[in-house]
């Protein structure tokens, strides 16, 4: 039995999706910028998709512009943001616990005379909107929180953020800008960029059942931005390369069928994820959840089992078929501890012990029986092998 | 019937390289960044389609870094360089006809304190060497001159460019690096990046019966430069973000299918297109070729009718089910006249009257006749609508 537990990794295309695609790899071959039927056909499918894309997060389509994925739309919202709004200040805050693509963006400004402010987040993993109230000064230009945690699925507040920063913008400081990563929300719960207030969120399409390789930013209407790609004028001019017409209609449909599906599928997941927590934690000792039980997106069960070495887990799951992970796909490799958990004030023992699980639309009743019924043997056997004192 | 003769704008997916690729949608979903079983099977898919990249130009696997295509790769290696060697020099060299990718992200350097040379071509499209030895002072840092264009095919000489950089980095000039843009040539001629000596070589997978969305940059070893995407450490820290796996897996496949059917595919090819033009040329009145007749790609060509519209033409085949084009796709919807034609020196009546025919390796004969006689039936109409004194 094969048991895929690292959805916030990446996902299985939807079959629905994979079908809508496939005429667009070897007959609708159009180039959607050009002026024949080919190509008309193709850019016909392409705002389809952005219609539907838009549609599932609340958005106009002329809002949406494709990219290759979540680290593009990252950097573009982030680097785009602070190159266009550079005169009117250099000053960007963002939180300690931001995915990779962020993170790296803002440090690679930093390098460029930009002040970042990365601010903590406490046990739960949420940032203190005082702390973000104070961070705020005349030169900030962009505010940049990830809408759920992609370790620990921890939600930010969001709409408490906007309210902060519509109440600046009335105090005159009109070039305040929020973008959300949301890579991980989107189409795990309902996310509305009016109701949230951003200025600018990041979504990718292997996260949410579309394939790998597209993505999308959403950019609020009247919103600058400097280019990442120059050439030619694709994307209303915001994002220049032909268009991965396949890929944007996988993304479409993902995105209509999370749309058409959410509240039955947000059901369905939780359970599945609260049941492998609840019989992890009543059914193996010294069992933790990280981040906030509450305020979390339904897919995503991040433990630290005591005594123990995540990746040491990590390994003997993959022996017996089922996929997990310790952490960011992203930071993999990396002999870091997580930022992300370390920034939530766990101990270097706890972190080390830390194990994500990731369920999905298409994770079965079955599979999180199979998982639990493995992790215990495995972490009773590798319990056995530990000296008494370590326990 | 439909036709397809708009090979330069996008290509259909090789259905080898689709049916490789189909398992990395909703089978083999691993993230190639990820530890356990599935993301090692996409590690492994990854690296072979590095390998068949990698075979297909010459280069080591290492010197192959995925992007999202032909912009991302001009985009990465022109401003990679300028920045990464800003400190040796602030002077780009380049051609006026170089595609939109290129010139636009010129345009973007020369905005920044970067100083660029555009050099001129001749009547065929060629560049005069001796005009680029002249332009190369001692703050140059990058000449970035295209393989083959995409409007009319003519092919640089790209290793007499690569003998006079040599030439001055024995001279000291150590910090002087080529670039190509080999969207056009990679596929459809021999092409190997050390008989070419560039340093640079930017490919794209949609011109080759790869999917869109998918391309690569070749890098030789130990060339340094500035990221685009900053993130995680993907590509060998060169360029952050999920592989995108079933995309690169459709890219090496058809770079293989490139690779072992080069010689067959030219040949045919540049039968069926010497066919069309022959019959073109000697069926219509008053068509001249534009370009070099020798020195271009064999699937290219590109036409003048006189005192007739380009636009019109192609839009009275489109009507027949033959997609044809007036240049490059990312210009289309510009009304400015195409900047390589008018590089070319033609008239502003010969490039209004232009047309380009670019084939596949699975454009058959019947589609050429096809296309041949709509155009015979077309042009013959559209002139006899003409007042006599246009023509």
């Amino acid at each position: 039995m094969q048991v895929y537990l690292d959805n916030s990794a990446t996902t299985a295309v939807a079959p629905e999706a994979l079908a809508a695609m496939l005429p667009y790899f070897t007959e609708e071959i159009g180039n959607a910028q050009s002026v024949h039927a080919f190509g008309q056909r193709a850019r016909t499918a392409v705002e389809e998709a952005r219609r539907q894309v838009a549609l599932l997060i609340g958005a106009t389509p002329g809002e949406i512009v494709f990219v290759s994925g979540g680290t593009e739309a990252d950097n573009l919202a982030i680097r785009g943001i602070a190159e266009a709004q550079q005169a009117n200040g250099r000053h960007l805050i963002t939180t300690k616990i931001e995915h990779p693509a962020a993170l790296a963006t803002c440090e690679a400004l930093a390098a460029q005379r930009y002040r970042v402010t990365y601010l903590p987040v406490n046990r739960s993993g949420v940032i203190d909107l005082a702390e973000l109230q104070k961070a705020i000064s005349d030169d900030t230009i962009l505010i940049s929180v990830m809408h759920a945690n992609n370790e620990t699925g921890t939600i930010q507040p969001l709409e408490e953020i906007s309210a902060i920063i519509r109440a600046r913008r009335e105090q005159g400081q009109k070039h305040l800008y929020l973008h959300s990563d949301a890579v991980q929300s989107v189409g795990k719960i309902p996310v509305d960029v009016k109701q949230l207030g951003v200025d600018l969120l990041s979504l990718s399409g292997h996260k949410l059942h579309a394939p790998k390789g597209v993505g999308a930013l959403f950019l609020k209407k009247g919103t600058r931005l400097t280019k990442l790609f120059y050439g030619g004028h694709h994307e209303r001019d915001r994002r220049a390369g032909t268009e991965n017409v396949p890929g944007i209609v996988g993304l479409g449909k993902a995105c209509e069928l999370a749309r058409l599906n959410l509240d039955e599928r947000m059901a369905r997941v939780r359970n599945l994820r609260d049941l492998l927590e609840q019989r992890i934690i009543s059914e193996i000792p010294g069992v933790t959840v990280n981040g906030d039980r509450e305020w979390r997106v339904p897919n995503i069960a991040n433990l630290s089992f005591a005594g123990l070495d995540g990746e040491s887990l990590l390994i003997a799951l993959d022996l017996r078929g089922i996929a997990v992970s310790t952490g960011s796909a992203c930071s993999s490799g990396s002999l870091e501890p997580s930022h992300v958990l370390t920034a939530l004030g766990l101990s270097r023992q706890e972190v080390r012990g830390s194990l994500r699980f990731s369920l999905s639309a298409y994770t079965t009743g079955e599979e999180i029986d199979f998982a639990v019924e493995a992790l215990k043997e495995i972490t009773s056997r590798l319990r056995e092998m530990l000296p008494a004192d370590e326990l």
